[in-house]
């Protein structure tokens, strides 16, 4: 039978002889062929331990699954989330190879040496700290590679939430918007008074909110429309306020006014319209388009500045794209590069169901 | 025509004379007799003014809308949020007062003098940190004097989100668990690899995850089983580890380990099945009850702990509270008291649309 296929735990890998080859590497794809024998990693080999396909000796000793799923937490960091997660693919039904960042999952109907891998698969924990550029470099890896990045997060119950992370381009259709009249800075928000001013930004534009009929601006909008010319500003005391000196007044009312800033700034450059997310709990939502005055359409994004050095919580990560959904949107995290580079990048990350 | 209604600015308020009183009082409730005439707060004097009911003079000066709304801005912090909410409850219909911690609301249908106000109102800017002592304060008033508290939250494009904040008290339906066997501690989760008390405590108290006839348990299920001698405990070594040499491991891998365990053990002794709420954000999801070992029902609650001394990021708290209704669940914080003592508080948050 099956089961007296035999293997040996050295160096945190698991060897077995010729015979293995045929029962498990043709037929499953487990492990890799190594001399005339398979080599098994230790997430493999506990796999086929738990379905009794193989033995374990390890020091003359055999290992049942517990001894080995303890042996194999202490050799490798992440064992258990890679396992949970190496479990669950298979039981899926896919192959699953280990490699960069932590395995290659094969699509539907393929298999390695028939197909190319589909997904670069990332395991992280719920409870580990993430660092964006840590999701970034699989991403850009898996881009280059033209594979799709798969990030597998594992909860505290051993439950995974399967995510798709990639670098997405951003544009929209808006025309140029004509000039418009002079505003006032109050205690943290912008009043422009005029009437015909007001109308002309908002219905060509879709800046600010009207109030009657005076139009009410945001920071970032107001900065956007003064560094572009088409509003002037002024204080409560009636003194003109110029890009710079606006900014410095911005930065007090809103700590992270210049990072929003250099993402609104982008994306209205890049024919998108930008508003407030707040109620959504992000920075902005944003169209590709609107139409006229009337009817507000479905926004298609919602947009989250981050720092270049941003580290995630997993449970905030899973918060934000999971609100996005529920509302039928995409989630962007938008990060401008360290020092003072023009160039803002866009990260979407969707659920995934495998 | 009713415009000819004079007021004097004087002390931050306008003071109006008795023709006041019959026109503005007695037939909309705005501002308060004092001596013959009638008293405005500067909101209901804008409110009124941008509706030319009234005139508005200062030191000799007829104040026009912009000129009232840059004083009032300069004389009163957090004017300008103020404003946006008393036009927007007036202009749905309801009667408001100043009153604290911001406004009074009347049912409708009610109005000073014939009905007690409903809400209490507090005003919040999405850009201000908002100690959750600064919410409960208010909720414990309006508790004490039988009213609602809702927190009107203004955005950076002055639209306004609603909520109503209010203590909660929970329990659930659950009977008493049975005793289970020894379990291990591996790198950040514990593993009961028996499989009949496994088996056990999953179908009669729905702790853990099955993972083939194995269960993993989470910190705080471990914690909270062995606390109540329904478990043992071991290291990978094989050393026994007790509550307290249990915490101390676990508060190394979960910082805030001590606090969600006191909230899941507040829970559980109050007869709710408690599992993670990592896939919404939060720490925990919770039901009153659950049935057998087959579906699980819809969870009641989703429920995040917090300190005591925590300090919302209204955007956030938007988030938790609209990604909770998102999926039918009620948004609920929990906080033990600064201190030891058991007591465990629990803040609902719900969406309103008044």
């Amino acid at each position: 039978m099956s089961g007296e296929l035999e293997g040996r735990l050295i160096n945190g890998k698991v060897s077995l002889g010729p015979a293995a080859l045929p029962e498990l590497y043709e037929q499953g794809y487990f492990g890799r062929p190594r001399g005339r024998g398979l080599e098994l990693s230790l997430v493999e080999a506990a796999y086929l331990l738990d379905r009794s396909r193989i033995r374990i000796l390890w020091e003359e000793e055999d290992l049942d699954f517990p001894a080995l799923f303890q042996r194999a937490s202490s050799l490798e960091k992440g064992f258990e989330f890679r396992y949970v997660v190496y479990k669950d693919l298979r039981e899926r039904g896919y192959y699953v190879q280990p490699g960069r960042p932590d395995f290659r999952v094969y699509p539907r109907g393929g298999h390695p040496g028939k197909s190319p891998a589909e997904f670069y698969v990332l395991v992280i924990s719920e409870r580990m700290p993430l660092p964006l550029q840590e999701i970034m470099q699989p991403v850009k890896m898996a881009g280059q590679m033209r594979k799709r990045l798969m990030l597998a997060i594992v909860d505290e119950e051993s439950d995974i939430t399967f995510y798709e992370a990639r670098e997405k381009s951003m544009s929209g259709l808006m025309e140029e918007v004509e000039a418009g009249g002079q505003a006032t800075l109050l205690e943290d928000r912008v009043v422009l008074w005029e009437a015909e001013a007001s109308q002309k930004l908002h219905e060509m534009g879709f800046y600010g909110k009207p109030v009657g009929e005076r139009l009410q601006l945001s920071l970032v909008e107001s900065a956007y429309l003064l560094e572009k010319d088409l509003v002037s500003l002024v204080d409560r005391s009636g003194e003109e306020l110029d890009p710079e000196s606006f900014a410095a007044r911005a930065r007090q009312i809103e700590t992270d006014f210049d990072l929003k800033f250099k993402v609104y700034r982008d994306m209205r450059e890049k024919r998108l319209v930008v508003k407030t997310g707040f109620k959504f709990g992000s920075h902005f939502r944003v169209y590709k388009q609107m139409h006229g005055s009337g009817k507000v359409p479905h926004s298609d994004y919602l947009v989250h500045t981050l720092p270049a050095d941003h580290i995630f919580l997993p449970p905030v990560l899973s918060r934000a794209v999971r609100l996005a959904h529920s509302v039928r949107k995409s989630m962007i995290f938008a990060y401008p590069p360290e020092g003072e580079g023009p160039q803002v990048s866009y990260l979407e990350i969707k659920r995934l169901k495998p």
